[in-house]
């Protein structure tokens, strides 16, 4: 049993932030990362995907070890854009300390999870089967990213046990919360489509105004009551438009968008249904109404609460001496991805300040993710 | 009692029609008018009207005669843009004959009810108190030209007893029906705000589009039952705009548009209160929703049917055998700026080509019209 020369994580969470790597400019952000990775005995490979209808992306998988239970851990090194530097009191990618604080974009979502994970292996036994999936589009399409990278570690026969995604998971204290699902999400929009005609005339056209009204108020709000680890799934509408101008004319038709955030109660394919349902329902006066899906809808999931989320909470609950609260909410994820092939949950630093100005993080709060890694680690790999 | 040299209204309106006067320009439109009406005992007097917001605007008022019953005569020179000239089958502007039937832009939209008048003129003694209010712009902003005209006329210490406007009227057959009255227009706009919010936390949004809907659902439609000689009051959404096209944001707000046609039971200042109190009957959901009008409401007017508009029906039904329907339908026009001063008809051809390509009336219908103007003409200054 060897230990690696211990890796300081606020050093490489540093270095993580001084590389600019707003989505998809990498940068040298897998430099960093194989440097440190190298010398724990990873294997490091570079995939970059590209084509269906955006733009390249650079992805890492980083493997050693094999047999046994495989444990992955996935993240982006890719950030959200600074916005105006000028309103920064530290300059985003400095990532200067001050007061025991660390600025930077990046700095909470995620690069201090990924500086956590790898610091923590240079603390545990350089043994055990784990994998680490990094990709640099996160934050924007997510096309070339996390999804395709999953896909193709597959199809190297890789097979995962558990998998944890270092996002900002936390609410107010380091292990305080970690999600163990997300909901799903479906963009959708309708087109309702009566005819057109003058004002003064409304009995020779068809507005198709009150009907996309009476399909807003159907159709808005919650479809369930939540279930045992979800909230209740819920439909906004996010937009209509017409874009007519003109005061005398009834107009053809509206577009309606909306945005569905569901539990596990709901598949696209039955949410899709049911919503087609609730449409056919309403009296459209004569209008038509078509319901299309925009882009692909992302599956609700919810990992088993035994195995290494179990495993997971006992390592938390020793250490901070509070079970860490199983949490569902949020936005979607790149935990969507992984979620088709294996348990995941989303364990983290808080993250008020993720994508605003003054980014940052507490140096401390980095050394007890670090530490709570690195327990996790060697509690799950014993476990087998 | 003599009479002027007769005016043929066929070659007055080829004159009409070959000066290409699209709203605002004038081209030769009032020349051509004043040469026809001086020798008939006319003091023509041009006045232009310019600023609120549009631009300067040609208008000529005619007047000959004083004391006794004031018959005013009103129209526009001014027409719609003739589009793709290519389009058309005889050139806009040309005043082409063919087979019988007179083409060109202008020809329906009512340069033939100004050729007609001023015809008959030429037909009935040159006596009697008789005004032309004519304006250059009642195709677009009708702001620089009838209603400031009348205004002007007013001032000058002229006051009318009875108004034709010679718009197209006609369904099938000249003089089967007139128009007595009008719906007034009215043009409103509601800002429905609610709170932004991110659609996986729609508890700390609060969605405008649900209560837009609502507030569509409760303001579209029938507004009464219709009266005498009105159809129903009516509301009609004719815009929605959100122009969100962020799928995972709840709009701040929605702009509605909307236009009332209404009839006379209503007045801009009821139907606006009335408008306030069905809002501020909806349940908001904490929502704001801010109505305002847009631009200026025309006013409803019915002419009352005795005096003027009863010696029309019967000179038309003893020509033709059939009293004219009378006619409330259709959309704004100048009369409503006439309707303030005293009591206005729409009485002109059948207006089936006007604004399209290839607007054309036929010759005889142009003779016809003549015929009944100067028969009325007669009539209405008999009856004194
Ligand atoms: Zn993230
Ligand atoms: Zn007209």
């Amino acid at each position: 049993m060897t230990l690696a020369e211990g890796t300081n994580p606020v050093q490489l969470l540093q270095d993580l932030i001084r590389q600019p790597s707003v989505t998809p400019e990498l940068h040298g952000a897998f430099d960093v990362l194989e440097a440190a990775l190298m010398p724990l005995g990873f294997n490091c490979e570079r995939v970059r995907f590209e084509g269906d209808g955006s733009y390249p992306v650079d992805n890492l998988f980083a493997t050693r070890g094999s047999g046994g239970k495989h444990l992955l851990f996935a993240g982006h090194t890719d950030v959200v854009p600074p916005g105006d530097t000028a309103a920064w009191r530290y300059q985003p990618f400095a990532a200067e300390i001050v007061d025991g604080t660390i600025y930077g974009r990046g700095a909470a979502d995620m690069k201090s999870g990924i500086a956590a994970f790898v610091a923590a292996l240079s603390q545990v036994p350089e043994a055990g089967h784990i994998s680490l999936a990094i990709t640099n589009d996160e934050e924007a399409d997510a096309v070339n990213g996390t999804d395709k990278l999953m896909a193709w570690a597959e199809a190297q026969g890789h097979r995962f046990d558990f998998a944890i995604v270092g996002e900002p998971s936390a609410t107010a204290r380091v292990g305080d919360s970690i999600k163990v699902g997300r909901r799903g999400s479906l963009n959708g929009q309708i087109r309702v489509t009566g005819t057109q005609g003058h004002v003064a005339y409304p009995d020779k056209a068809n507005n198709p105004l009150p009907v996309a009204a009476l399909l807003i108020g159907a159709l808005t709000g919650k479809l369930d009551d939540g279930t045992e680890h979800f909230p209740p799934s819920n439909l906004e509408f996010t937009s209509a438009d017409v874009g007519n101008e003109t005061t005398n004319v009834i107009p053809a038709s509206v577009l309606l968008r909306f945005n569905v955030r569901y539990n596990d109660r709901w598949t696209p394919e039955s949410l899709i249904a049911a919503i087609e349902e609730v449409i056919g329902n309403q009296d459209l006066r004569e209008c038509s109404a078509e319901f299309t899906v925009v882009g692909r809808p992302s599956r609700s999931f919810l990992s088993p609460l035994g195995g290494g989320v179990e495993t997971l909470v006992e390592t938390i609950a020793r250490r901070t001496g509070i079970p860490p609260e199983l949490s569902t909410g949020g936005g979607t994820s790149d935990a969507r991805f992984i979620a088709e092939y294996c348990p995941v949950v989303e364990f983290g630093l808080p993250g008020p300040t993720m994508h605003k100005v003054d980014e940052n993080v507490r140096v401390s709060d980095v050394e007890e993710l670090t530490a709570l890694y690195a327990q996790f680690i060697a509690d799950y790999l014993a476990g087998e």
